[in-house]
Parts: C-alpha cells; sequence; structure tokens
C-alpha cells in the first residue's frame, strides 16, 4: 500500500447509520482499493456540540465502526481509527492554534449558522472549541498528508481551510511538510427519507443500517405515498411516492414496471410497499450477517481497531516529527 | 513526596534570565522544601507571541534550565521537565476547548492589553493560539492538581480562570478531580534595572546570572547614579541611585555605611560601583560553578529532564485517566 496515495476521511460518532449514509460507505470501499485509505471515529468533534451530553460517545464510536464493516468497509483494505486514540492530533491542533489567525476561524461559513441554529434550540455552543472545530479537522486531515479528502460538497470550505493554513505553515517555516489535498466529492445518489424530506435522526424519518427485519416493514408501512390516491385503482403519480424513489434504491430492476402499474392503477401502494420490505431486508441481510459476526466477537472490533490505531499512529508520529523539525522545536 | 500538597510553576523560555529573576527561584528553592514541586519551561507558550520566530526555542528552553540549577534549584527536591515533552497537556487543553465559553477567553484582563502592545510594536499575534492561552496555562496547571501556583500577582486572574473553569468541569460532569489551586504569591524584593527602571531584556539594563566578571564590572560601571553628584565631595542622594539600591541587595553588611559616606561625600561613585562589582561577583561565583557543571556535562542534564519528564507524565496520565473517567470519553 505504500506506493498508492493516502486518503483520509471520518464521521461524528452520534448515533447510529441509517440508509442514507450507505451511499457514502458504499464510496469508501470503493476508494479502498485505489488509496491507502484512513477511516476515523470523530469522537474529540463530537464533544463541541455535545459536551454537556458526552455519555453516549463512547458506545457510538463503537457502533460506527460496526455499521462501517457491516455495510462492507473490509479492514484488510483500510485502516480503521478513533481520533482520540492518536494523541498527536491535539498537539497538532494546538500547534496549528499558534499560526492561525483568529479572523480565519471567525470567517468560516458555517460557524455563525450553526452557532445560530443551535441557539433556536435553546442551547448555547459559543465555545473555544467549537470555533476552532475547522482546526482541529484541519489537524485531523493533514496528520496523515493525504491527497485527497473525501467529503460532501458542504464540506468543501473545511478542506480549503486546510490548504490556506499548509500554505501558511510552509511560507512560515520555510518548509514543505504537507502535499495539497483535494475534496474528492461523494458523487452519490441522495435516498430521500420516509417522509419524502432529507433523510435525517431529527425528523426521525430514517431506516437504520441496523433496523431488524419487522422495524423495516413498520416503517415503509408508515411511508408516505402519492395523498390523492384514494384506491388501488386509482391512476398514481410515483415521482411524488418515497416508496417509489426507495423501488429506484433497492428493486432498480421491477422498478419501471411498479411505475407502469402504478399509473396504470395496476398495483396497489400496499402491494408495492410489501415488496419494497423485502428488497430493503434482502439489501439489510448480508450487513446484518456481518454485524452479527462483530456483535458476537468484541475482540475481533477490538483487534481491528488496535490495527487501525497502530498503523495511524505510526503516520502520525512521521508527521509530527517532520512538523516539530520544521519549527525547530 | 506524596503526602506534601503539589505545587506547580512554568516560565517561558524567551532567553537567559536576569538578577530580576532570582528571587522568584530563591523562592522556588524554599518552596521544594515545604511541597511537592513541579516547574516546568512553557515552550508551547513560547509560539504564541513568536511563531514567526521559534528558532531559539530549543536552546533556550535548555538554557533556562540551567539558569535554574545554577540558582540553587535542587534537582533532587523538585521536578523539572518541558511543557512540550508531556503531549497530555495538549490533549486536555483540547478538552477544556470544549467546554470553555468565547467570552471567558475574550474578557481575559491581559488579552486586549497584549493584542495592542505588539501591535504597536507592527506584529499581528491575533492568533486563535494567543486568545486560547489561558486556557493552555489552565491544563498545565489543573493537569498536576495543585493546591498552590507561585506567580506574580500579574498572573493571579489566570488562576482564577483555573478556577472558575474547573467548577464548570466539575459542574458539568458531575465530579471533583480537581483541588482548588490557590495563588503562591512571590513575597519578593524587586531589584530594578541599571538604568533604575524595571529590569527588563527590552530596556538592555539588565545583568545576567551567566553574566562574565568582566561583564559585571561594565554593566555595574555603566550604572545610573546621582546625577547631581559632579565631584566625590559633593553629598550624595542615595535614594535615587541604582548602584546603592543594588548594594541593598549584594552588600547589605555594609550598605548603611556607604549611605552614610555618600551623604558625606566621603566616599565616590567609582569607588561604591568597585566595591558592587565585587559583590555582585562574588554573588554570581556560586552560580557559575555550578553552571560550569551542566555545561560541561550535557547528558546530566537530560538526566534531570528525563526524570522530571518521567514524573510529570505519570502524574499527568494519572489526572488524564480520570478527566476521560469523569467526561466517559
Amino acid at each position: 500500500m505504500a506506493e498508492k496515495q493516502r486518503l483520509l476521511s471520518g464521521m461524528r460518532p452520534t448515533g447510529r447509520l441509517h440508509l442514507g449514509h450507505y451511499n457514502v460507505i458504499k464510496e469508501w470501499v470503493r476508494l479502498c482499493d485505489l488509496y491507502d485509505s484512513y477511516w476515523f471515529t470523530a469522537d474529540w468533534h463530537a464533544i463541541t456540540t455535545q459536551f454537556d451530553n458526552t455519555d453516549s460517545i463512547r458506545a457510538n464510536r463503537r457502533e460506527i465502526v460496526i455499521d462501517w464493516l457491516s455495510a462492507g468497509l473490509d479492514p484488510e483494505k483500510c485502516h480503521i481509527f478513533h481520533q482520540s486514540d492518536i494523541k498527536e492530533h491535539a498537539e497538532l491542533h494546538l500547534l496549528f492554534s499558534m499560526i492561525t489567525p483568529l479572523s480565519w476561524l471567525e470567517r468560516v461559513p458555517t460557524y455563525k449558522g450553526q452557532l445560530e441554529a443551535f441557539k433556536e434550540k435553546g442551547k448555547d455552543i459559543a465555545t473555544y472549541g467549537f470555533l476552532g472545530y475547522p482546526l482541529l479537522m484541519a489537524a485531523d486531515i493533514l496528520m496523515y498528508r493525504p491527497s485527497g479528502v473525501p467529503v460532501g460538497e458542504d464540506q468543501a470550505p473545511h478542506v480549503e481551510f486546510c490548504r490556506e493554513l499548509l500554505r501558511r505553515f510552509h511560507h512560515l517555516y520555510n518548509c514543505q511538510v504537507f502535499p495539497e489535498p483535494q475534496p474528492v466529492f461523494n458523487h452519490i445518489e441522495i435516498l430521500p427519507g420516509t417522509d419524502n424530506r432529507k433523510m435525517s435522526k431529527s425528523y426521525g424519518n430514517f431506516i437504520l443500517l441496523s433496523e431488524k427485519p419487522e422495524d423495516v416493514k413498520t416503517k415503509v408501512w408508515s411511508m408516505v405515498t402519492d395523498a390523492t390516491r384514494i384506491r388501488k385503482t386509482d391512476p398514481g403519480h410515483p415521482d411524488v411516492c418515497a416508496v417509489y424513489a426507495y423501488q429506484g434504491f433497492f428493486n432498480k430492476a421491477e422498478q419501471p414496471q411498479i411505475c407502469a402499474d402504478c399509473k396504470a392503477g395496476a398495483i396497489g401502494c400496499g402491494q408495492c410497499k410489501k415488496r419494497l420490505t423485502e428488497c430493503i431486508n434482502d439489501f439489510l441481510e448480508p450487513m446484518r450477517e456481518r454485524r452479527a459476526k462483530y456483535e458476537a466477537q468484541p475482540a475481533l472490533l477490538d483487534e481491528i481497531i488496535d490495527a487501525g490505531n497502530t498503523a495511524a499512529r505510526k503516520t502520525a508520529r512521521e508527521t509530527m516529527g517532520m512538523v516539530r523539525e520544521a519549527m525547530k522545536i
């Protein structure tokens, strides 16, 4: 793997992943074959917005790794680690803090917006750490000197922040430690929530990757369909129906026929949902098997994370050596 | 030492210490007998104001330890360590950053003043790290769970910041990890500079603890005396004379006689300075001997710092265990 370019991305461990996350992991799985890949749980980042409620972070970071593995991430082909297990991230964050103009952080596009959004929910997260989270993210990324960072398009400013910071570092210390990482956009299809809005924890409109078969059934049964269709024989409008959108993901082969039948009033919503339930459960079944394996053998999961931590720590120590040398400290 | 209460203080390694620092070290020497004492070079702090010129930090932190040892600090009676060798400081700083309201840091009395002072010198130090330096200081202090922190009175707000922060930590995580540290004020006599202003690097009016005998002579010779006294027989005014103030420090026994002789025009400034030069050199001689020992044996200094680092790391790891447990991370 030494000759491959390096890639890194992470997720905050804020709870179990749902179907909306699946395509991101699928993309990670694909990238593992092309790059020396590092995937991490951003557990320190999780504290920024839930510093008053940290009880779940420890369990969540384990759950999210199980979700990744269940969804197909192959631990033989990548390094999976926990951010807070690699203390070097805190050191690099501290060193970067000394050279980062305060104004850069105050101007990060998401900063004020997120402060406001939390304030509306009655929560003040205007901490020093929250202001600094793009800097911690820059330390997370640059630590592994990656050529690319798989992110959603909304995260592009953070990768740009990284590049500005490394240019400043190189200029101040007259060195070339870090390659400039490029955002690798996840070109993924977006699966809507069961109510046709964006799939989101806060809307409660999600189906988990770890959902049980009977819960999949219940959730599919409650999905929003064409509200104007009263009887089965009424012609349906698949384009406004969440169930139909899901057929496109989980039952691609039958989707055209379902579309025609729905428009012709030849298939009822109940029948359509029954078929979707089967397809989603078929889709989740291999994940359930992998999940069962890891849940039954906690030591196996420990081994995977230990190996990932070891690899991450090795690279992190190399980077810190280069950084300290450049700064002459 | 385990039953003694703990004490901690540090200095930024920004250059060699001068006579104005001696009384602080003398106080540290005294405290070593009463407390389990930790003294550290705040090398990460040095970066906040000289991030664009870090070349000297590595040498300076070594020099300052030699200064401490020369001035009488006994490595058998305390722990001497480098801040940046104990990576846990960076981790605790990061964790504290998540719970510290931004407004607390913006309101630290010295923050705006120092920004302005540097701006007048044409240097912009408004970095994220500079805003956060009281937080890093709080991590430095609380890491060792000390009961006291020897500081100058101008530093009292930083110890108060520490106490506010630990109360917030205890409240948020429903725990009692840290005792409340009290400032232990250095009740020391202030030695003026050779020009009667405050002794300071930037005024160039200092005599180093490591000054050579001939340089002591040159510096004493240039000292400011009573400007109204032209001839030896003119009556002098000891209260406006820096040399006289120094006699009080380095030649206490003869000072009353010198005072009387000066007022009576019975002793000339040259004779007075000659005597002071002898006394300062007598005072510095044991320091020079100790310094020569450490300079001749770099391995001896390494051993002292290794031992100090080991002791500091042990305590730091205990603290981080308690912190992570309290935060459930």
